[in-house]
């Protein structure tokens, strides 16, 4: 029965888990636990429940000894600490004693607890501690999780998670995916662990709750994986209706019409429109209109007049052209009837700007304004929000100022004040955006919509996120992990360190909500997730002007064997691979550096060296085809001052670029303070350059590589 | 006798050791290891060596079953690998079987391996495996390592080291200081281990090691913990008669001496100056000169005339006055005549510039020139090094442009790529500097040298290094523990990821030289650690200005709640501890901001606040004397500009400070380009202020933070 490896038997555990619902229970008993185990062919050691002494010494005289005696009682869920669990036993006698213990023990830890037998269960060899299990996870849903068991679970928390279902492929990565993946390959004599075999059991615990969502939790610890076997010892689930709730989704079709009429509006009315300087219905008026947005604007005012020579009409009734979106610039008392106006003219999009909502508490409010909002079929941006930009139509639908430089990263921001920052480091940096969207309170529009329109608008080919919690974890997952193979995907998940208060039923439920589950699916995803803020904003600046590199081998070029070292640890922090490079190119880059400059890897030209070394060991670098992409140490010097190397190498770029090979290549510059406009001069150029730094750089690149990884186009 | 706690019996080491030398053995066999073991009263089993099966039987009768078999030979160091190792034997019958098996299995391993017998050894009480150990660091010496032991050591590498000798204080800071530290503790009902015992063995080692340099690696792995016992199952002992060489050092009297003449010098001579535009002669000769030093400057060149309307001396002889710096712009093959002429003259100071030396494969040179140093008392700076700064003295002694922004930040760097960056960030950010110094080859002075001085020099705050790899690390690390007591030490330190190949002779051994090595050992002496070279330089910025916290308790406020959460992860992520804000506190803050803000911690006073509401905020962050640090959230509204805010804080800040209330106040800005200039103007008002970053500003938070820690300045 343990080795049982067949085919899945729903009914058996369709009935187990229905009988434990109709009793009102939330967890299934041992016993249970392990026939639902059984019937998804998870091993289990060989046992049997013993309800009396006699019993017990005759079941033990059945297996081989020793044995393990533990209490059955559904009121107990952590048998240990009841001093419920005996190991050990080998005689009669020891049986006997064991089984009088358990249940003494039992009865003193609860004097209430229903007492159903005591387990009598085979002693496995000794093999590596592993835990399995499975989680309703509040954002994400079903995640299985796997990692290294036993008391080191709590204490290190090596664990990874996946979005169930996974296929046997997701769970052998598992398994590679903990810091402890060289203990189960055995290291230094130990015994492996049968990899493929533990992964079927984790394969098999996905999907298990696939078929069934009311196992809210599933708890196989330890799993102990030997060289043949992998057993669930020891099997905790808990059964919950409510983990089977799925959330209203629209269909990829209904987002992106909506969604393409939001952004590019045949026309855009302002809710709430004043006259009035400083005011936000005066800013958000003006700035489409200063902006260049070449669709009509219409002021909207009960009071009427003009403003800024437009007629400014009483409602939106009154607007003889189509109207797309609707920006609310009215307090957010006044906006369920203006948007049941807005909803009757039919547009797409209501941006609502004010706040009041269900930040301040107000969450009735926010519930009324999105009923109206679906029965108008009409989408929400907001509320509590500073509007958003579309530069491709010149849309600057915000009190904020307009932002005019087009390019192709798209940002967006839960926060204001994110959104802000956002702004300012797009023109301080001179960075081209495609879009600017502030998500707010998340009402109805939230990042999978965004990022649904951002995959299919040709203006964008970056997408980068501040978000603080995600409203719809998985579907996030879904369409980020198809994005991400075309687009890369920047996401700031803030809130990193609050794991939110959650009272754990086992031990993998201790885990859910973690921010190691949102690591682990993001990275599944492809999404490459930036550290801070500032990362944020650097790699959507650098990953689009970045080549995507065509293999792994990547060679530093350096002035500075100090920047050389530093270059290289930043490497080996963003998971990039210094190329071995082989002797007949190293005797190529020999041929270029003085006699006691280094080849290998950092290529150490040395200091002091004119613009033709730096020339000719980068035109070699991007010459030769077994190098995939470059990193750049500059040290200022008298010979080859910064702007004279930022020269060189943006025309050696060029002229490969020409040829038509395009390698990645970032640059670190050391010197005085002309290094500044130098960086400046290669970013403008496509080479990611940074002074006084040598992390940022690499950092960029590390990043790139990251999703080109994700992406698929760095296999073979 | 495993249980002798008593004093340590030296005679009987040096025994043991002598005669493992005299044999030209590199390792002691386990039987010497163990009575070493119990000389310092390290516990160990009980156990005995057999030579025949008969008296193996004998030995397990008088110990308490079940035994282990252990092969005795001093070829074989990796008894399990060898097959030399059963355990779990039990009756006469599976001993004798044993002890042929494992004879057979070294024989087989090692047809020539000299076995002497086969250790009889009491299997103990399961308990946690830990390793414990000893090496010698080819920077440190002498350190003591303690981890998780069993399997996990090769697969998770939670080992962390001090140097030795350690107090039973270190020890159990040890115990606390790897990852699986709440496993020792016990967690969810596993048996917490003896911390107090397993520490004294952890001292013990300690003291072995100092006391016998000659044992060059020291290793019990594992060394069984349990509640009542620590017990060294497995002792391996490697000798060395290497390992016992200090190296020579000069008293703080004599570096101080030195240093002081360097750095304040009577006169400087430039050796090779040159009259010619563009050469290293002439721009050293130029920097001293145009910076303001006002101590003589004498060029010498044995072609004599005049440079800058001064006379040019044939030799330093010729010099009518007092010269305590050379700085030599010749060749590398001219500086040993000239620096015995130098040295005739008496200077204190050779500083070399050429390059030429070790770095280029020339040692024998570099040896030479030390040897001449020595012989006329002079210290040598260099070689291979752009030069150095002194601001208080307007001392340029470089080739690269002069600086001359006092202040008191001191900086080195080992490579002249990094110190050009240092001179570019410190002028750009306009970073006020004692000391800008190549130390290049590190031929003579080295980083303690100048931590000596620094650590003496009233001009000097924080001292900031850039560092490959540290001559002697122990010395290092002593001076900087006392400097750190009363100055910053920020230390970057290259060559992270760089864990050089070391053949290893034990578990431990593998360990050294590792870059966990010098974590451990530079936090151990107060360092501050930058993981990069922007990092160093924002740390050397920053910290300096901002007042010692008097606490841990450290309050956001802000603007933007966005900004608020990652403002918090950034203090989980830097060590920060967000106060627990009591209830009269809470109402304070809140009668300040509007109902729906958020109290607590972040206070979130909401977007659209009036200066007044943030400047009510801070003064009573910082009037409230529970309060120890501010970090304030910035976002641009039309109602609060970014200078309005510059304004308001540098004010309100100023004004505590007029009352002796001084805190540390940080500050991230989200806005549009205006808030760089409010950053600039914060900074130079002593506001730690950065734009579009929520990382920074909590980072050089936090390494104040850490310092204070360091420095013993928060406890109480």
């Amino acid at each position: 029965m343990a080795q049982q490896h067949g085919g899945h038997d729903r009914k058996a555990v369709r009935r187990i888990i229905d009988t434990a619902l109709a009793e009102g229970r939330s967890a299934l008993t041992a016993p249970e636990g392990r026939a639902v185990a059984d019937a998804y062919g998870i091993a289990t050691p060989h046992e049997a429940v013993a309800h009396s002494v006699e019993e017990a010494v005759g079941i033990a005289d059945d297996l081989a000894t020793p044995v393990v005696l533990k209490i059955v009682s559904r009121d107990i869920l952590h048998k240990t600490e009841a001093g419920g669990v005996i190991v050990g036993l080998r005689t009669a006698e020891e049986i006997a004693d064991g089984y009088r213990t358990v249940v003494a023990n039992a009865r003193r830890h609860d004097p209430n607890a229903r007492i159903e037998g005591v387990q009598v269960q085979q002693m496995l060899d000794a093999g590596q501690e592993v835990i399995v299990g499975a989680v309703t996870d509040p954002t994400f849903g079903k995640v299985v999780a796997a990692g290294l068991g036993g008391g080191l679970v709590e204490g290190l928390q090596d664990v990874t998670f996946r979005l169930a279902p996974i296929s046997q492929t997701d769970a052998l990565s598992m398994l590679d995916g903990i810091a402890a993946a060289e203990i189960l390959r055995g290291v230094r004599g130990g015994e492996p662990v049968d990899r493929d075999r533990l992964a079927d059991l984790i394969r098999r615990v996905s999907d298990l709750v696939t078929d069934f969502p009311e196992l809210a939790e599933v708890d196989l610890n330890p799993v102990l994986a030997t060289g043949t076997a992998a057993t669930a010892v020891d099997v905790r689930m808990l059964v919950d209706t409510a983990s089977a709730a799925a959330p209203e989704r629209f269909s990829e079709g209904q987002i992106l019409a909506a969604m393409t009429r939001i952004m590019k509006p045949r026309g855009i009315a302002i809710i709430g429109a004043s006259a009035e300087q400083g005011k936000i219905g005066n800013a958000v008026l003006k700035n489409p209109v200063n902006g260049g947005y070449t669709g009509g604007v219409y002021p909207i005012n009960p009071k009427g007049g003009q403003i800024l020579d437009r007629e400014v009409y009483k409602s939106i009734a009154d607007v003889p052209d189509e109207v797309d979106v609707a920006v609310f610039a009215v307090p957010a008392a006044f906006v369920p009837a203006a948007l049941e106006e807005a909803g009757a003219k039919g547009v797409a999009g209501a941006v609502l700007i004010p706040s009041g909502f269900a930040e301040t508490g107000n969450k009735e409010l926010q519930d009324q304004v999105v009923e109206i909002a679906r029965k108008h079929n009409v989408r929400i941006l907001g509320p509590n929000i500073y509007g958003y930009y579309y530069t491709p139509e010149h849309i600057s639908a915000t009190f904020c100022t307009p932002y005019d430089m087009p390019g192709g990263v798209a940002l967006t921001s839960q926060s204001g004040g994110i959104g802000m920052a956002i702004l300012g480091f797009s023109r301080s940096a001179k960075m081209g955006v495609s879009a600017i969207v502030g998500v707010g309170n998340k009402a109805d529009i939230d990042e999978d919509d965004l990022l649904t329109f951002f995959s299919a608008d040709d203006n964008t080919h970056l997408i980068a996120m501040h978000l603080g919690a995600l409203k719809g974890g998985r579907s996030f997952a879904e369409v980020a992990k198809r994005v991400s193979r075309s687009k890369p995907v920047v996401v700031l998940k803030a809130g990193r360190t609050d794991q939110g208060a959650r009272a754990a039923g086992s031990h993998t439920g201790a885990l859910a909500g973690n921010d190691k589950v949102y690591d682990d699916i993001l990275r599944q995803s492809g999404v490459i997730r930036a550290p801070g803020l500032n990362d944020m904003l650097e790699y959507a600046r650098g990953i689009p002007l970045l080549p995507t590199p065509k293999g792994e081998n990547v060679v530093i070029i350096t002035g500075a064997g100090g920047s050389g070292v530093l270059l290289s640890d930043a490497c080996v922090d963003n998971g990039l691979s210094l190329m071995q490079i082989p002797p007949d190119l190293d005797r190529a880059f020999r041929a270029y550096i003085p006699p006691f400059g280094a080849a290998g890897n950092p290529v150490d030209i040395t200091g002091g060296e004119p613009p033709s070394t730096y020339r000719n060991t980068i035109a070699l670098g991007l010459a030769d085809e077994r190098i995939h992409a470059l990193i750049l140490g500059y040290w200022h010097t008298i010979v080859t001052p910064p702007m004279m190397f930022a020269r060189l190498v943006a025309e050696v770029v060029e002229e490969y670029r020409q040829q038509g090979i395009e390698k990645p290549v970032v640059a670190s510059l050391s010197g005085d303070v002309e290094v500044e406009q130098a960086c400046d001069y290669l970013y403008q150029r496509g080479i990611v350059a940074y002074p006084y730094t040598t992390e940022k750089p690499v950092a960029v690149l590390g990043a790139k590589y990251r999703w080109a990884r994700g992406a698929g186009l760095l296999r073979g």
